[in-house]
C-alpha cells in the first residue's frame, strides 16, 4: 500500500490589490497563495503558528529552485479561495510541494501547481535536510 | 454623546512574500493589509462573503485618494496580525477609513494609518454616495 | 533552415520590495519579470510604448494558462537584471513565450521559464488570433 | 538663499501585475514606486549602480517610519511613468524624502507623496546617519 500524503487546507479571501486590469486575479498572485498553502502546512503540521518559521530559527532553509502552475478558471475580487496543500516527495537535499487552489463556494478548481526546494543552511549551501525535519516532512 | 464608529478585526498570518531583506514586513505590504482590513470592514458589515464586491456589481467604487501610514514596530515571518478597520468620516461623496495593525500574540501596535476615499461610478465620475450603501457606512 | 525567434531584452533595477527575508530576490518576482519581458517584447516589436495595451484596446487578451520557471542563482538588491524573451511557439489560438534572466554585470543565469497564453475576446472566449497580431507574433 | 534639493528623476513603464479590476494601477504601487525613486536618488548621486546597497553594505539601514500619498489622477498599463525623487529633510538620525509621480507622455501629475526615515545600524538600534552619508544626503 502506498502512503497517502497528508494535505493541509487554507482558506481566505482574494485581495484587490492581487486582481489586475483584467478583472481577474493576477497569475503571479498564486505563486505568492501556493507559498501561503506551504506555510499552512507548516503551521498546522507542528501545530505552532509560528511554523516553518521555526526551521529558520535553527538556521535552514527550504530555497525554491523551480515552481509550475496550470491556470484553469479564473478568481475574481469577492471570491473565497482554498489551498490544499501537500509534500508529494521527500528527497535527502530537497522536496516537492504540491498545490490545488479552489473556489470555496463552488469547488471549482482554479489552478494547479508545484514547487520544487532544496535545503540550505544559514551560509547558502545545500545541505541534507535535518533528520527530525525530514520525519516532520514525511509523517 | 459621539457615536463610537463600529470596528472590524481581521487577523492573518504574515506571508512570506511579504517580507522584505532587512527581515522584515516590508512597509507596502501595510496598504495591501489595509485594504484587506477595509474587505473585512464590508464582509462583517454585510454578513456577505462579496462585501465591497457587491457595490462593485451595483458599479459603484470607492477609489483610493490617499493613504498615510506610521510604522511604529516591525512584523516578521511567523507572526500572526491583527487590522482593526473603522470608518472614521463619511461625506457625501466620500468616506475616511482608519486602521490599526498589531501583533496577535503580544499585542503590539505596530502600524496606524488611513485612508480616503471618494466614490466612482462606472464611468469614473466621482459621484454621491448612494444612500442604502451610505446608511450602512454611517451604521 | 530554422528560423531563429527573435528576442528582445529589457534591464532593470531589483527594487528593495521584490526582496525577501532570504536577502534574496523572491521567486514570485520573477513571474513579475517574465511578464514584464513580454511587455518589453510587445513594446520593441510594435516601436509603440504602449505595445500588448494596443491589442486590450482591440479587444483581445493573451490570458495566461501556465507558468513555470527553474531558479539556478538569486538576485539581490543592487543587481542590475536583463530578461532576454522571445515567442517559441505559436498556435492559432494560442502561443508559448520563453525567458531568461541574468545578472547584468556577471552574465550570470538566474532564471529561466516559459508562460503559456490562449487569446481571449472581451466576453472572455477563447478566440483565434487576429491576423495581423499572429503576423507580428511570428515575424 | 535657500539651497535647493537635488532632484532625480526615474521613469519605466507600468507593469500588468501593478493594474487590479478598477482597470487602473492599484494604490499600493506608487509605495513601490516611491522606494524605487529613491534607489534611484542613491545610485544616482553615488554614481553606482548599487546605490542605497552599499549603505546596507556598512551595515546601516534607512527603516521607513511613516509613508503618505495623495493621489490626483490614475495610471493604466501602457503608460510609462516618471518619479521626481528629492531629499526634503535631513535630521541627525532621519531624512525625509519627497516624490512626484507623472506621466512621461503627458506630463500629468498622477501621485505626491513623502516616506520619513530613521537610520538603524545592523542591530536594529536607531543611530545617527554615518558622516559621511549624511553628507551625500545633504549634497
Amino acid at each position: 500500500m502506498e502512503a497517502v500524503p497528508l494535505a493541509v487546507e487554507t482558506d481566505f479571501d482574494v485581495r484587490y490589490a492581487e486582481t489586475d486590469a483584467m478583472g481577474i486575479v493576477h497569475h503571479s498572485a498564486y505563486i505568492v497563495w501556493f507559498e501561503e498553502g506551504r506555510s499552512a502546512w507548516f503551521r498546522e503540521r507542528l501545530a505552532d503558528h509560528r511554523g516553518y518559521a521555526l526551521m529558520e530559527d535553527e538556521g535552514y532553509f527550504f530555497a525554491v529552485t523551480g515552481v509550475s502552475a496550470r491556470y484553469v478558471a479564473a478568481a475574481r475580487y469577492g471570491d473565497r479561495i482554498r489551498v490544499r496543500t501537500w509534500i508529494s516527495a521527500v528527497r535527502s537535499r530537497g522536496m516537492t510541494v504540491s498545490y490545488r487552489v479552489s473556489n470555496v463556494a463552488t469547488g471549482q478548481l482554479l489552478c494547479k501547481g508545484q514547487t520544487t526546494h532544496v535545503c540550505l543552511d544559514q551560509h547558502g549551501h545545500v545541505v541534507a535536510i535535518p533528520v527530525h525535519w525530514a520525519a516532520k516532512l514525511l509523517s
